[in-house]
């Protein structure tokens, strides 16, 4: 099935009606892109995401990628789709001007991955991992280095990809065993093997840039003896033309659940030459630096299985009939009702449509506050969008991917026995999906880091940002009785919010294990919070439009419609996750692991 | 991967400790069913399931089956298995001995579908659907189509299958449109396409006897005007010969997300010579007569990949080493402990455990009432069997394969990014799994099932059986101080259950769509329930068998950890559920199928 449609109308009401876009890139010195401009590219790269990715997505999943003769051949279709890509021009709209790059916010570029990877991810991971490489150089690159890989780069002449999980380092870095001998001409010998490597090795393009984390010989064990170093497959003379093949080989390509169309290869490294990029021993520092970019891009993939699986499974309920509605015959004409007339269908598409709206709110409101802490001049501005992206971005990526394969999964549910075969794509989507949960720290680790490092290591300051917000919204939901009793529920939510960290913090004193046994239900409830708070002010926006005229009224009834459904159907989810934390970790300790 | 062991000691703890099958099997007219004879039993099954079955899972998802000019080849092995199964006359066991069975109970046979079925579910759903079959003839055939078709299928020489949907057709039968005209010989000539036809075609078996929904030409239209037929692959004589092949074409198979050792066929039927299976007209009335049995059946299919699941991924958190425990280092020697010391690790193996181990309760549970149902002599007895029977059945399928979806999905979490890949085979454990919510009636379907027909059509009366089970249980816990807690949650549980059903019982006198959007959440809390009830009838077991010294004190540790687990971190799920129930049907229904 190839129908899918670029959300255009929920795209613009988010970034436009619900975030003030235009302020917004005026006030990060952006102010030609307005509303207009910014539609026409959308809709440019809509055009390219149905034309020519949408068609891809199930020749990508039943092809593969196949490994002859040590190259990697992706399926039939991507290298051309690639070269369209490049050729519209559309790698270079987030990077560096002085590299050929144009310069426009990061939150467009999150955008324009956000579209191309909802019909296709396995293909879209090809450009964003190099998108990955390029900021990666761009931050701790020499300016030779930067002359050197970032114009190719960023045409997208060459790709790049990350290199950091070995068979025994995965979670934890801190085990990883490839080696960088110091060379006499300032370069290094890289020596390891990486295993899981996204757009590892492929045809699209006629050189990879890995970005690798290796050890120098004499280095600390542990995370603070990484260096990261720039190795390319081909090696690349100064001025930057290609010169001999360097020592990389792509020695296995994984078997996989889905995103069968991204080669995930083992790289060996046999005695490569690499160059060091940032400081020596600071390599996970350097890694971390754009870790928000990273995991804010990976949480789109749970945007973007949720999104297909809607558009799929509301468009089979209004059509498939089954069954006639319980209040009376809705179809007389036809031989039984459209299955959209059951109340437990209408609850999967709800449950669908407020996590993929919601997760869209989340995920471009976490763009903003990137766009400002790399842009604002302003010095407190910046520092309280950090702290905010800082708290956002594990949730981004933590809760949108779970929030995601849940709506996936219900999606494939909507069809019945159809969802399982693969005429209707939705069981490719739930598999495809399924990876995001784990790649880019797992959903464990981001709870770690959300609970662990943000919340309490900063004592709960970092909650601050966020709680004015709130605070401030259900301020200016006073004067409306059709908010209120949201804003006061998302207000009791706040309070208790902060309550529980405190409570957590102070277990945490006698008995550390207390952070892990509560921390991911900590992320999951912080995620229906944020969401809250979101449909708050998407309801709020949505009453303000319909209050005069409007072009499109059902679309925002819509809106009205999700968000009571949120509050009073998925909201309360944030109780059961308050007994299960509340409950301590001593339910979890307390059994011998030989008793499992 | 292939290190599955039958769970051998919790079967038995499940069956003797639990539920003291041997009193069981004594009132139910086999006393020579003891719990000697009944483990050597299983203890050949899992030789079987273990060192034959198992290593053709993987074999069976990655060769699938092949439709070659007609006919169906199934995986490599995939003969000979079902061979050995037929030899070591495992498909006579609960089957008539008048036809060649061995009259055992029933609930037998289901323990060993799930014992068979856990490592290599494809492989099982040719003998299960069989089973299927087989029941339907029994109960359903005229004596001379019992001694034409129960010996070879009872042997089997042959196999069975049941063919009711179509492509218009799958949750609403009443649509169907299959036809059969009778013809002067008695027989009928059946013509339609019947699709996603489990075990359709194969390669195993000399025959297949297919049982057919079809419809006369004068029949009523809907429900109401559908009969069952037995149409064999290949004629048969009289006296059980095989003759000429029937009009019977397999002309596609699914591609699907998995199952894919299991053959599901598009099935041409024309003009294929049938016979008719009891009354004209009654066709799913006659289906209904053995939907207990089938439901139950597809219920295991939660817990076969569940118990899959947890003991992979327990055994991968034993020995992956990742990053240090927070409470001190776990194993010195080592350059990181294991990951079964971080507290969310165990989150997800004691979610999974009170999960797979709480469905064999329920499964069980629901077994033992079936045998009752079926033979006890005891007619209040009988009846009150077949009424819990009647209301667990739709618990045990819906609650068991979601909870057994969540629970391999959880497995597969545990392993990080190797989760994903095909090595450790949790992700085909997760695509065979995925099937469970969808056929022999979907999670949906079961719900309306379970409130609408059998809570709400009754008045509540359905529901007294198991309250009074319950009620007896909380008594029986009174005067143990470390039980009571439990059982007073329990309690407060179960009256809260009746007065949930009265009130969408009123709430459905002014709107029937009440029912449908209460319906699955409605499901889900009766399945918590439930576990509740079991999990604490497991923890005084345990207790019980720890106040003497007993051989496996650990086992019973365990046991007594998970049901701690479940209550404090899993039944408080019934709170939001009740939340979500109290909203109503108007956050569902008032949202205009176009504005979604």
């Amino acid at each position: 099935m190839n129908n899918y449609q670029t959300p255009l109308r929920d795209i613009d009401f988010t970034l436009f009606e619900l975030f003030d876009y235009t302020s917004h890139c005026r006030a990060i010195g952006h102010a030609a892109l307005d509303r207009e401009l910014t539609s026409a590219f959308f809709v440019e790269a809509a055009r390219f995401a149905e034309g020519v990715l949408a068609p891809l997505g199930p020749v990508g999943d039943q092809q593969g990628c196949k490994l002859v003769d040590g190259k990697v051949i992706t399926p039939i279709g991507f290298k051309a789709a690639y070269q369209h890509y490049c050729d519209a021009g559309w790698p270079t709209l987030s990077r560096s001007v002085a590299y050929g790059g144009q310069g426009l916010p990061q939150s467009l570029g999150v955008i324009l991955s956000e579209i191309l990877g909802t019909p296709n991810w396995a293909w879209g991971m090809y450009a964003g991992l190099s998108q990955g490489a390029m900021h990666t150089i761009e931050t701790h690159g020499t300016e030779q280095q930067k002359q050197q890989y970032l114009p190719a780069l960023i045409s997208g002449r060459w790709t790049g990809t990350m290199c950091l999980t070995e068979a025994q380092a995965g979670s934890d870095l801190g085990l990883l065993c490839a080696r960088a001998e110091p060379q006499p001409d300032g370069s290094y010998c890289i020596t390891g093997t990486k295993i899981f490597i996204s757009s590892g090795d492929h045809d699209l393009a006629e050189n990879i840039v890995h970005i690798v984390l290796a050890r120098l010989p004499d280095a600390p064990a542990g995370t603070k003896g990484i260096s990261l170093f720039v190795v390319p497959k081909i090696l690349v003379k100064e001025d930057g033309a290609l010169a001999a093949a360097n020592g990389v080989t792509c020695t296995a390509l994984e078997a996989k659940m889905g995103i069968h169309g991204n080669a995930t290869c083992v790289l060996q490294f046999e005695g490569a030459k690499g160059w060091l990029l940032g400081e020596v021993n600071k390599g996970l520092n350097h890694m971390f630096t754009f870790m928000n970019l990273a995991r804010v891009g990976s949480g789109l993939q749970g945007l973007a299985h949720a999104e297909l699986g809607y558009q799929q499974s509301r468009l089979y309920a209004r059509e498939r009939l089954q069954m006639r509605s319980l209040t009376g015959v809705k179809n007389i004409a036809g031989p039984a009702d459209p299955i959209i007339v059951h109340p437990d269908i209408r609850r999967m598409l709800l449950t669908q449509k407020s996590l993929v709206e919601g997760i869209r709110m989340l995920s471009y409101y976490a763009n903003i506050k990137m766009d400002v802490s790399q842009h604002s001049t302003n010095s407190d501005e910046c520092q309280q969008a950090t702290d905010l992206l800082s708290l956002l971005t594990p949730i981004v990526k933590a809760f949108s991917t779970e929030a995601g394969f849940e709506s996936a999964n219900l999606a494939l549910q909507c069809l019945g026995g159809h969802g399982y075969i693969r005429d209707w794509g939705l069981e490719q989507n739930l598999r495809d999906c399924r990876i995001a949960t784990l790649y880019e720290g797992t959903t464990g680790i981001q709870s770690l880091d959300l609970l662990g490092r943000k919340v309490l290591g900063s004592g709960g300051k970092t909650l601050e940002p966020l709680l004015d917000e709130i605070s401030q919204l259900c301020h200016m939901c006073d004067d409306n009785e059709q908010l209120t009793a949201h804003a006061a529920q998302l207000a009791t939510l706040s309070q208790e919010w902060q309550q529980l960290s405190m409570n957590i913090a102070r277990q945490a004193q006698h008995n550390p294990d207390e952070i892990g046994a509560a921390a991911v239900d900590y992320l999951m409830y912080s995620g229906y919070l944020v969401l809250a708070f979101l449909w708050l002010k998407a309801q709020r926006t949505a009453l303000q439009q319909l209050a005069s005229p409007v072009a499109d009224p059902g679309f925002y009834r819509a809106k009205l419609a999700a968000a009571e459904f949120y509050f009073a159907r998925i909201l309360p989810r944030t109780i059961s996750l308050v007994k299960s934390m509340e409950s301590g970790a001593d339910n979890l300790m307390s059994l011998a692991s030989a008793d499992f």
